[in-house]
């Protein structure tokens, strides 16, 4: 059987608080053993969601928006490269079992509501709230806050097997 | 010169009053001699706004998510079929010169999303309010709101002749 | 009933023989009501083939492989923006209702296989030959040869009939 | 450093002897401690690479036209959901090092074709000859041919050698 894969989301600027969080939450996957899946890029939340998960041991795959890997983070295992923009934001929703959403800007948010369009289970890490807009998938139990990673990973954990992922 | 692009965005269902606004809309881009772009389905604003611009004289482009016409709206100059899902929702921003979004779900926040990312001005009509984490381009004039379909187009008029396509 | 799409594939590189014969079939198509669809971008078969159908009279969408319209054929009447690169190729054929391909290279090549591939009816304008890897599709008339535009567009009437959408 | 990545082409539907011979390709690649990837599906040369990948105990990577994982070939290590249809042959090549094409229609038709336009070396395996429209690529290196897996792995770790990936 194949390994969850948890999608992780977030800004390509991130500050460095996000950042040790984003790396926090990189290694807490790669310790569940499940695959972390990103965007790919050499900055932000996915280098230090990458780097995490590496140090950990884990397995990252990234996403790119790009037709080559020249902007890819360091710590990828594996690269894809769709050479489509943003549309290949659809694909790092579609391809994730859960998605944990660190705070970002346009294409974090963009991320979040195909995810949840998707019927993707959303975790929101380090967000006070949930936007007004998402309530109701946040009363429908599909949309999750977090206040830190490790209880973005046991938020995580409990989609996983509630969807028989786990 | 090509004929500047008004992309009408919004929910696959709508109430009839949404459903009457956005073929007033359609309507009232298809007079301004625009081309209006949507997403090209036989349901709620699509077809509404497909209708309005096609009674008025306009012409339609749909830009559909499927590898087949079945589901594309009857008031349609011309379909185009991607058959990739959401990914389709970039190109729709991509290819409008100004963006109005009627109420709708995911789909059209998501759309919304990335037009700004695309640096596009978009305007939310029959919209309260501005989403809180979209305030900022509110703020500086990306993002607008227009409480009835003339109001809607004499803003996309300004923004055309700004950007040079008008 | 929308107006019959005929999509002119061709390579973004012609000899002046190729862009004259190129042109002439955009004439043709404009000549008979339909709507010519190509890449787009403003080199080749892309720009020749707009250039003939304007000239006529006709109507010409361009679906680009970029995310701007600076590399925009001058004789389009829609430009759809896709930013996916090659993957616009599949959106070429999808949305063509018979396809036209002129002497080109690997990008025609793409799309001549992936027109076939999705059920098509494909004309090849201008070759010797049909490729002996297609000669299966050539027995069974979904391939054609054609040695003029006139005899191109014979054959894509006879298609679009065929197929009711003329 | 990342591992190789070679892209393993091929038909939805493959002879016994096909099915066989990618089975062998897979457990070479495997052996040699790159990463498969392919379409993904549950069938033809697809599941048999993947299977002989998973036997010899690599990595494999599937990379899907469908928005869920149900026809998924089972010796997957992750999936990549795209549903984005053909445009997913985009993504295949640009995401491999090199590419090796088993015989199939015109779905490995056009990501041989893809591959090529994109710079990707290509080799094709059990196959008599090279399309004569392809002759130029064969006679510059960019195209070759290999009667067995072997040869065609030999020929890959040629190519990987070169462009430093190896």
């Amino acid at each position: 059987m194949r390994k969850p894969v948890a999608g992780v989301m977030g800004g390509s600027k991130a500050t460095p608080e996000v950042a040790e969080m984003a790396e926090r939450l990189g290694s807490l996957i790669a310790e569940k053993g499940w695959i972390l899946l990103n965007g790919g890029r050499d900055c932000g939340v996915m280098a230090a969601s990458a780097r995490g998960a590496r140090k950990a041991g884990g397995t990252v795959i990234g996403i790119l928006p790009d037709k080559t890997a020249a902007k890819a983070a360091p710590d990828l295992d594996m690269v894809v490269l769709t050479g489509m923009g943003d549309a290949r934001n659809v694909i790092n929703v579609l391809s994730s079992d859960v998605v944990i959403a660190c705070p970002g800007a346009l294409g974090t948010m963009s991320e979040v509501v195909l995810a949840l369009k998707n019927d993707k289970h959303v975790i929101l890490l380090g967000y006070n709230d949930v936007p007004p807009d998402l309530a109701r998938f946040h009363k429908r139990g599909q949309l999750m806050l977090a206040d830190d990673p490790e209880e973005a990973v046991t938020r995580a954990a409990a989609v996983l097997c509630a969807i028989g992922q786990h």
